[in-house]
């Protein structure tokens, strides 16, 4: 039997989506309305899900709590009320979903214990997700 | 027995709160983290409640097709994808949920018949939503 | 202090939109798809609020075991995996959801002691949803 | 225009239904399995509604953040985690969802501005829930 | 890392259930109510995920206007507000949920890039669901 | 073309963590306020996945109402309105829900045909939940 604890937060930010490699009409057919101008905004559902043995005494397979602060420490403190363009990490990158996401696995990944960190997804609406996967060697 | 019809919308929008009344630490004790900077961005829900007698012929209290077309040409065209600070309508009037309830009822109200628009919810994240009424005489 | 309880059910049940008054050409603009010839269906949720006094002694409004039991007998025993068509409320009127609400808030008002049953809520998609609310003397 | 703001919390406790007035037959009768005796939980959401008009300044109904700190100092941090059964408020009084609702109705109207709580709604499950509406005079 | 896109989409349609291959008594056994002779209906949510790496350009895993268009085409407009029974492939095949689901899979796998298709899922009631897998080689 | 069919149930129950392995200060560390002496409680949904090829007469995975069966009467009927703390399941074990999920799966596992259960998830709230995954050979 594999195990996996899954927990949910939430953040509000907005974003532009204007890739610097393409020119203004390939912008807008890559993109539609998520080109305007001025940008516009999501609130965004973040799905972490850890994978592990579970702890014999305490019954559980992660410190919730400590789970909470990597989480908050590490993405919602950043991102939450938060307009994605002005971040360094988005600098050279467009912030589509899917690059939220890949970014957003990095730093949780990096921060966490190895192999722990087994799925994240990140909605944007509630018909549309992006899901990333730990690689299995 | 009463009865009414409610439909809901979704659009996609950004904004910053910042009132033009108030200086820049009264601005961040009444918005907090919304009086960041950039702006960020919300997943809107509208929810537009119609009243009014059951049509005998059809079974309808309203046209549908009709309603959704007058939300969509008033509202959802111009509002779905944009930062609403740059709406003329929040030109002198910060874009709280409140006041984007209150300009939306408002633009409801004049395009549809008389007396029909009873009551628009417009729900900012899962846990904050704002209520505008029609007052009865 | 005015105080309400609210219950929720769900049941299946298909039906077509396709008024006897109505010509060919009017039934189809009236109803677009759903005068389709064969019929769709829904997953109904229907919310019943009870208003009254909470018993001193038991600290209920309402007995949900007999509510419940009520609502099996007359609503989802009836409207379960049916098609709203072929009922004899539909005989002569279209299964719109305002016709099944107000049938349903007539079905519900003659078994529950008078006075008790405030307002009604059938939701026909998590988009649209028709309410009845009990006249106020 | 009559205007609201609603906002949602949840806490998670646990009760047992056995009212003193009623013996172990009459109690099973009113309460079926809610009477076992060694209680069970609900995660509860709690559906705070404040009117009043829009401050013309600020364009907020009430200061969210205060009201958040109300929430939480009287109701949050009192019944999140907790047994119902052992708090005073229900030393003489089942802890049914009907007499939680009310008691956290009085807890937060004596701690609000006079006038301003409008309606409160407990969620015992996603289909029960029981509100609380101001009597207007 | 493993990176996918999912994205959600709802139709109503009917169906009745009842096999050739069983007679009457067979077929009540199996499917219930669902075996009623007039059929019944359901909003059906369709969840599709795509797999592949993001391009670098765009920041997206998949053209999402033109996975809806596909969509749309294939799947929402032959069976949104349709009798499942009437639909030529399910002439000689029940329309259960699973049968619709490897219906949808084959459609859609046969028109989107080879190996794009990663999972479907479609949700007759929000608590009854079947997926079909791509399988990997 | 891999197929699996998913069902959820709801049940109430209450718990306190509390581990025998771990002293009071321990104990409060671990578990925050779900230590509290008097325990709490929550809705769990329970989400069963099954596996297996779809029966060519029937349409079906599964037998669902044989399934429903089993679930009520090894799970439902055991832990709904009950106090976990109070079952020898969990008489040497704390009732987290990582322990809830793993005894869940057994029961079941043990219940139905070989190789068909496929995951087991338990939900404690809505931004909570636990997963166990049959190990493939």
């Amino acid at each position: 039997m594999i195990a996996a604890f899954g927990r949910r937060y939430i953040f509000s930010a907005s974003h532009r989506l204007d890739a610097p490699a393409l020119d203004a009409d390939q912008n807008r057919a890559a993109y539609g309305k998520c080109n305007n101008a001025h940008g516009h905004g999501h609130n965004y559902f973040l799905q972490v899900m850890v994978a592990g043995p579970v702890n014999e005494e305490t019954g559980m397979v992660v410190d919730m709590a400590a789970l909470d602060e990597t989480v908050r420490r590490l993405v919602l403190d950043r991102f939450d009320q938060a307009n994605l363009n002005f971040d360094p990490l988005f600098a050279d990158c467009v912030p589509t979903t899917e690059n939220l996401c890949r970014e957003i696995f990095s730093l949780l990944q990096n921060a966490l214990p190895a192999g722990v960190l087994d799925q994240l997804r990140v909605e944007e609406t509630e018909n549309n997700f992006f899901e990333c996967l730990r690689e299995v060697d």
